[in-house]
């Protein structure tokens, strides 16, 4: 049973946290300026503490096996929503979500070959289209730098270093490949602080894959990363890697399937969930 | 309100498991043994599941700042307990238990010298003693085995690798020291995964200290520890170190009291806790 609601007002504190806007106003507003074509670059840094997500559109006839690589290797591909076949609505990740306007630039390919870079995909929109978001380190970044860790990528304004490296994925149908990992190096104190704020976090990336000797997984030279900058690791640190989502992108450019839609490096899906909600504890 | 105890008999898996003795039986199985002088050895294996702790005894004027020098320095001295003075029971680790009696061999130290180990400390109680009770890495090891991870020490029959690091404890009037880790080698993968274990365990050292490079924390020469048996590191391991219930009683023997009386290694006191009840999830 439920009380009725009191009318006694709230107390003057409480009042002032009320009138606080939640950071999904600003996800909101920002999605909605993407949406106009007023914002067609990356999201970095927009809308703190919200979950941005990686896009991938497929015709029907290979999510099936889309869906059972993201499940089959969650670390590289944590899938945060896949929509109906035919709609681009995305309500477990908010309302009125577009996935054929809603993200700043899509990538657009036929049989693997790059065609297009829209800002909006809706003359490109098929009645077969499944839309997937899968979860993406900004997340969990968002997480280290607010326990007091420093990311030297961000420090230095550099993309992150990412590698193919010798791990396997689990195949599923068509779909296989390396796992592809990113870098931060730390301190070995700081990398286990690292790995416990990560392992909160499980549908983006969670704990690291591996940290130390870059070969022991297929790296043979840190300095020269397969995607993103070359990020400095200075004496007493050793390299930490997460398994990245470029996995799936690089997956599923390898398939070269007929048609197939991604968002363009770094201008990821804005969505309504708060960073938080994705901690496990 | 508690409803009436209902007189319905339990189904028959529920019964089953009622009538399955705890690991508390083998317990206090195992201190009246060794209360009775039939034990005098190592507890290592003894009570699977049971929280088995680290014991110094020290006289009222030095008691108040061991209690310091534990609060200040968590990770090497996580205490479980401490008594009244002169008070030798210990009620929140287990009925019974008996300080006098229930450790397997104790070593009873003179100015820093060490004058006895008797199995029995009647003889030497005093009304200005207060016992200490501090948590032991069995509680972790367990629970990393559980995981199913391997630890070489074990698997060998040795004692675990120890060393004196150059980490300083925080000082506590006149107790000062470096921290002593213990050492277990595993792949990056299997420490991301020990890290985890270890971290639900604050209570009996928590997640490691370092990994990686040894002369980080001052071990110059990782073949020869300063404690403890040495242990093979194989290639693509690391070594773990943790923080070593061994650091109190380093720093105990160094402040040379007038008295006091500690465990001998390895002969630890069996309490009535589970492991499982010290995870902070």
């Amino acid at each position: 049973m439920s009380a009725a609601p009191s009318k006694r007002p709230l107390p003057q504190p409480v009042q002032a946290l009320a009138a606080i806007p939640g950071p999904e106003v600003a996800a909101r507003a920002a999605r909605l300026r993407i949406r106009a074509g007023e914002h067609a670059g990356q999201t970095a840094g927009m809308a703190p503490g919200i979950v941005q997500g990686n896009v991938a559109i497929l015709p029907a006839d290979l999510a099936g096996d889309f869906l059972r690589f993201c499940h089959a290797n969650p670390k590289p591909c944590p899938l945060l929503a896949a929509t109906q076949p035919g709609d681009p609505r995305v309500p477990t990740l908010g309302d009125g979500i577009d996935l054929r306007t809603d993200v700043p630039r899509y990538r657009v390919w036929q049989d693997g070959v790059l065609v297009e870079e829209p800002t909006d995909i809706r003359d490109h929109w098929r009645d077969d289209l499944v839309g997937f978001v899968i979860g993406c380190s900004f997340s969990f970044e968002e997480a280290l730098v607010a326990d007091g860790l420093r990311l030297r990528h961000v420090e230095q304004g550099r993309n992150v270093s990412m590698y193919r490296t010798s791990i396997a994925c689990n195949t599923a149908g068509r779909f296989a490949g390396p796992m592809v990992v990113s870098m931060r190096p730390f301190k070995p104190s700081d990398a286990i602080r690292a790995i416990q704020v990560t392992t909160r976090f499980p549908s983006v990336h969670g704990a690291p894959v591996h940290f130390g000797d870059p070969a022991q997984i297929g790296i043979m030279d840190i300095a020269r990363p397969d995607y993103g900058d070359p990020v400095e690791i200075l004496p007493g640190e050793v390299p930490v890697f997460w398994a990245c989502g470029v996995t799936p992108q690089a997956v599923v450019a390898a398939v070269k399937p007929p048609f197939c839609i991604t968002h363009a490096p770094g201008a990821m899906l804005i969505t309504d969930l708060r960073n938080a909600s994705l901690a496990v504890l």
